[in-house]
């Protein structure tokens, strides 16, 4: 698994689900079903099934979906059933938010590395990290071995520093700059950008 | 418009072509084509046009559509062809991040106010601001007219917040906190939630 190809939109529903049975799961719940996660998540029950559907049969019919079991299949799938070394670049405001997290616990991640370029800000603590020079980002995490970076530099870096992740061979970039990276087919990002999802409510505002 | 319903998977892109014409715009851009905003964006070419017409013909067959007049469509269908007063509550990492953010500029909104409920960060300054005392959150706001709010607050106290958002009159909430927060039914809410980003990239990772 994957043995044939699952559109990304699909792949995009999955960790919505995660979380949603992962809190459901939090509250020793152990039985749901497509329609309460279409309640819960706003996507149609009949979508919910027909994307898990592509993956296997998870569920039966009349008896919905074993919470358990169903969590630990999606863990599979996005491989998060291990834990991800994350690097956070910039130890700014984004970057101390970031290393200071606590929503990455049991759910496949964790912040290993903090750098920035700032001589005021190398050396100095962040939550459990120090702060290392970026002059030295892409030799340490490819000695770490490290896949996912997160940039939190002003956009006028990002580019960059985004460079210098995939130099040191990171694949999947989370980008908090506003501004868009470019990067070569085998590397995935994603954006983190408050304005897309405000965008999508005032829509709604009269 | 919108005079017939559109639906919220189709609002929720809308967002994304602003953003795409934007940066093209930025390059002095004059027309672009939905196979190109296809390429920018991950999303069939098909699709953009379909979503487009749902509100108008904006392009022509064999012309493309005029980059300017399309984002100023998407401006007024989104309702940000205005500016949005923004109220953060949390005045930790992620609040002070998102109160000097300068992603929102020329996009739809502005932060005009930032409470805390913690005496020592009450009276600070934080970017332009000085952090306010969540204790007069409701009336504040309420008197100020803010339809958005933002929680940037530990999970323990989201909740309590968002009900004092709505009921100082908020009817859009941007949740940070890592947890889901009971809304009814005329509140909007969207969440910033990394991990969900990055479980969509894990799939993807050897």
């Amino acid at each position: 698994m994957p043995n044939r190809t699952i559109p990304d939109i699909v792949i995009g529903r999955l960790p919505q689900y995660l979380r949603s049975l992962q809190r459901m799961e939090s509250e020793n719940r152990l039985i749901t079903s497509s329609q309460e996660l279409a309640e819960r998540l706003g996507i149609s029950a009949a979508q919910i099934r027909k994307d898990l559907s592509l993956f296997g049969e998870f569920g039966k019919q009349g008896t919905g979906y074993n919470i358990h079991f169903l969590i630990e299949k999606l863990r599979a799938i996005l491989k998060v059933d291990r834990i991800w070394d994350i690097v956070v670049v910039g130890a700014g405001d984004i970057g101390s938010a970031l290393a200071r997290y606590q929503g990455f616990a049991n759910r496949g991640f964790r912040i290993v590395m903090v750098f920035d370029k700032d001589p005021n800000k190398i050396g100095m603590q962040i939550g459990n990290f120090i702060v290392q020079d970026s002059k030295y980002l892409s030799e340490t995490i490819q000695r770490a071995g490290i896949k996912i970076g997160m940039i939190a530099v002003p956009s006028t870096e990002a580019q960059s520093v985004a460079d210098q992740l995939i130099q040191g061979g990171v694949r999947a970039i989370l980008n908090y700059a506003p501004i868009s990276i470019n990067v070569p087919p085998y590397v995935r990002v994603q954006y983190i950008d408050p304005v897309i999802h405000l965008q999508r409510m005032t829509y709604y505002l009269d």
